[in-house]
């Protein structure tokens, strides 16, 4: 794709952090060119630059200082959208979008869990992209949306379809020690959280069921089944700023060794697609051989943040194996997921019509 | 019993962290007297308040300050000793006290498997002292050993008692999320925790199922029998001060609902020779039921740092509950554990001979 | 003061950070009685222990758990109020109180800088309390309105009261490290402050200058006159939970050592009256001669929170001394101050009438 | 200079934080090929992967992880030798390499302060290699030692001389927050930065004015006439991983505004030399003019970890301008700044004989 044919696209709530996020990866994006930046009614007709308080690391991209905010209506001059808005905001819009025509790439929970909506990390599943038939038909939409699965269930899915593949997931036991950036911004006071864990995240575990079953899950003409698992999830807040960990304890219908499960992760192999994408990392699973690995500060910028980092492989006394996995949940787990899937549809041929 | 008698106590290790805490919460003990504070050969002969470098919050108390600090010889001026020393010098000194007819209360883990040991938390098993006529004979000390547990198990024993006697422990996975004064002091580098989670602690979920099924387990004859349970365990270090925070999922021969839980956790009562021990607290274990209790920072020091915080009970997908507990680790955990296993051992009878 | 005689008092703002704290210290006071427990519309009404989210260490006392708050009226059931608002808000309130012939003692900003306005650290200028009559007088107030200062300022005189006394404090640089509890809550995000430093709190350098100087000053015939000096301050927030550091570089009229500096601070007697105040501790300004103390978690719960602690006073080679100082901001700095305040109103009569 | 003639280099002290950061930084340095890593007698003759416990972000580069590490002897295949050692094996070991032709660029403070020993920051005080020729004759040496600045006094140095060139700086106040990087590895306890500031850094304040009159002297037939400025400091402690802050206050000659001296800081250039070395940065002095920057997370990181970042510039009550300053400790203030300096020997001809 030559550079001066970039794919218009926007971004919607482009002033929160993950907005920012969006904002700043496809700044330089060789495929994508920001022409749109819209939020909420207060920030509307303000210049980008002077509206937006910037929160993650780095200054404003030049490019899309100058570019004032539009509000959240479908008349945005772009082709795709990627949508950081609250969920409910994004329940009431991201359909008015792909109603009129965009490709809505959201990273709000409003959607994931509808059974013609895609929810995909093209790596794993980027197959499920064909549920977009049915959904268009069901829906009548001539655009279309497809999801980014919740921060901290991306991580453990990337680990666990390799697994899946080789020797049947049947049983989950996740302990998550999130984050503070997962929560946004302001998000979470320095009140609660400093010399603190907060053995809690509002709607949390609920997720993290559904949205690995759909992930693991098997599309077929267009119809999608889940993968037949059981999950239990405690969700921890912990003082790190960036980088989701999980402490695993996995049951298998064919119970693996730790060596045979290294062996399956270090040969996993995403579908050819992907390839292609720029965004998708050279490394998809690095395995950590220390005993003290993976570590969120340590390794969650691992090949820009789009990796994910699994550890401490051992035999699990109760299922079969223990593990540790470290995600970047704000790079693989929101924004640049996102832009991912948009790369996925521009390669499924989407964009062109 | 009267000021005017109090015993006579040493402290073993005194410089290190947990000896501070010990020479801090003996110095205002009704029943005991420090007389004595014992270290390497690199302390002893200096005074006390200059050769420590005083890490814990408070100062060095005033009746310490003027020791000299004492070699690690079982010549003290004392009739029960405290042991924070490191677990290799445990296993050569403590044996030694024991046969110089001390009553050593140890805080090591050199011991803790020991058959004829105790491992005590007396709220919970305060008959499992009578090991200690076994002890003796078999090993001709006219003193004794009896130890403290592993203070990120000792907060999961105190939540699981009440659950064990009333339904049947079966099966445990627990997620470890603890402080970093856990490992001493200087223990761990700011280099290494700052913004970080660090996925292993060296030796310690090996300890934990032991552990666990000695505390719960039944002593008859002066033999123990531990508890018939698996566990699985993941231990992290998070960047909070004090206090180890646990996520567990618990199954039970008689699967309780999360309401029968509460009712007997709230109901539990210590063995009745608990209420004449000074820091046994007048609540054991405090039940927190709001939706993001308990926290390190906020429960670790309810009823002075001695009772475990337990809430976010819940059913489990997998097992049959979810919860999360919490508790200090430098005092229930370590310092105020040890002394409460004096308490119980002057009680008992045994500082009268 | 016998018990069944205390005081009945109220606390507006009684839901936030502050308002706990008073709360809390209130609710064992020999002197007080909470009565009437006060809050925006939004939290009148309703169970105290409902509606207030508990933030700050401990849990809400049994005490006031089952007060209905009432709405910032001035027809509260008490004698005393102490008013933990926002200062728009006290700037409107507070002078209704005082003409309801409340005594207001404020933690607000709004009026410290009044010239009929006492603005009291009693161990330090009890005696300006005599500013009220000319208060009453020029405003027509039955009751009255006194200030505590702003919590990084309080430490700072603590430590330079007793040698503005002996030597004259005529130049003074500040570079304060505060905590992020001095922001209330939610206050600081933990996107902003985890591994962090913000070089800016808005509003904060302003007004060392101004309260220094009346809380140095002298009082005579009711009338202030403002210490002469010169104040340069640079205020930073560091992620320390409590306890505001403070770096000094001092310059005198008459040039002390740093010797006769100590000997100074260590001799130094607060007003007569205080001996008699619940809430002044023992020692007011503790020295410390280590090389890295006062350390804010090391030391800013001495004394209850009430002290100042100073340490490494040495040479400046632009001005006289160096040093640097700690306190707790939600103790002294705020709440306990407060408190007082109002315990020197009563010793001075003014809850009589 | 062609890629296929990089010139050979090792570390001195390879294995430590800096010392690995000296390795990263090198591994894809278009001048300089790593060809020796030496270390202490424990590491020499292991493999540098084997034995170096990798502490910064990042893996340890592929170039050198099979290098075996050799001792700290002056038999290197090397020309330039990067000094990462403690200061008291510099002392030792840098003359011995600086005999035997080694060019060593030292980050150590061993030679600091001696008088034919160049200080070097090349964009502020290039020229100062002209010391060289001197050094040679007095010590005998074919080789030489160059030395690079205190972490902390580099930023403020970078911040100073173009204000010190257009106006003069007589005075300077300077607070500290500094990084817990500084300390090296462990270094800092977390038991003691952990919710604290520590108000005292060994031998710190002594260093800044001695290098701060040095990095800003002039240099003439090869001989250094020191800045003729007083410097009062207070050095701290703050629980920030990387990321030096400084709180600033400075009296000029001739008094500038603060716009003036916004003006004087944008326009700087540094020499001309500069331009050719790859280390130094498009911008070295970021003007920052937000109300809250710099900050050390936010900006540390700015073009590569070489800028300094400076903002918040505002009169003094008591000197002339109040500033805050943050730069890179480990990149600028250590590894990166050294390598500089070789590059500027390289572009003045050093490395050629």
């Amino acid at each position: 794709m030559a550079e001066d044919h970039r794919i218009p696209v926007g971004v919607l709530g482009a002033t929160g952090a993950v907005g920012q996020r969006f904002a700043q990866l496809l700044a330089d994006h060789p495929w994508f060119e920001i022409t749109a930046l819209a939020a909420s009614e207060r920030s509307a007709g303000h210049r980008y630059g002077d509206i937006c308080q910037w929160v993650i690391p780095g200054d404003p991209p030049t490019t899309v200082r100058d570019l004032i905010v539009r509000p959240l209506t479908p008349d945005l001059p772009a082709k795709i959208v990627f949508s950081a808005v609250p969920s409910d905001v994004a329940r009431e819009i991201e359909p008015q979008f792909a109603q009129a025509s965009y490709l809505v790439c959201s990273n709000a929970s409003a959607f994931r869990n509808g059974d013609d909506i895609p929810l995909l990390i093209p790596e794993l599943n980027a197959d499920h992209h064909t549920m977009i038939a049915r959904q268009r038909e069901q829906r009548g939409w001539p655009g279309l949306i497809v999801t980014s699965p919740n921060c901290t269930i991306t991580g453990v899915a990337m680990a666990l379809k390799p697994l899946d593949d080789a020797f049947g997931v049947r049983q989950v036991f996740m302990t998550s020690m999130q984050a503070i950036s997962g929560a946004g911004y302001p998000g979470v006071s320095a009140m609660d959280i400093t010399d603190n864990v907060i053995p809690y995240i509002a709607g949390e575990e609920e997720k993290f069921q559904q949205e690995l079953a759909k992930l693991l899950g098997h599309v077929s003409g267009g119809v999608l089944t889940p993968a037949g698992l059981t999950l239990s999830a405690h969700a921890n807040r912990v003082p790190v700023l960036d980088g989701h960990t999980v402490s695993l304890s996995v049951g298998f219908e064919r119970h693996p060794t730790p060596e045979e499960a290294l062996e399956v992760l270090r040969a996993y192999r995403p579908p050819e697609v992907c390839a292609g994408l720029v965004s998708s990392p050279a490394t998809l699973i690095r395995v950590r051989t220390e005993t003290d690995r993976p570590q969120p500060r340590r390794d969650r910028d691992a090949t820009g943040g789009m990796a994910v980092s699994i550890g401490r492989v051992r035999p699990c006394p109760i299922l079969d194996l223990r593990m540790t996995t470290v995600v970047h949940n704000t790079l693989r787990g929101a924004a640049s997921g996102a832009i991912l899937n948009a790369e996925l549809l521009v390669a499924a041929g989407y964009a062109e019509a």
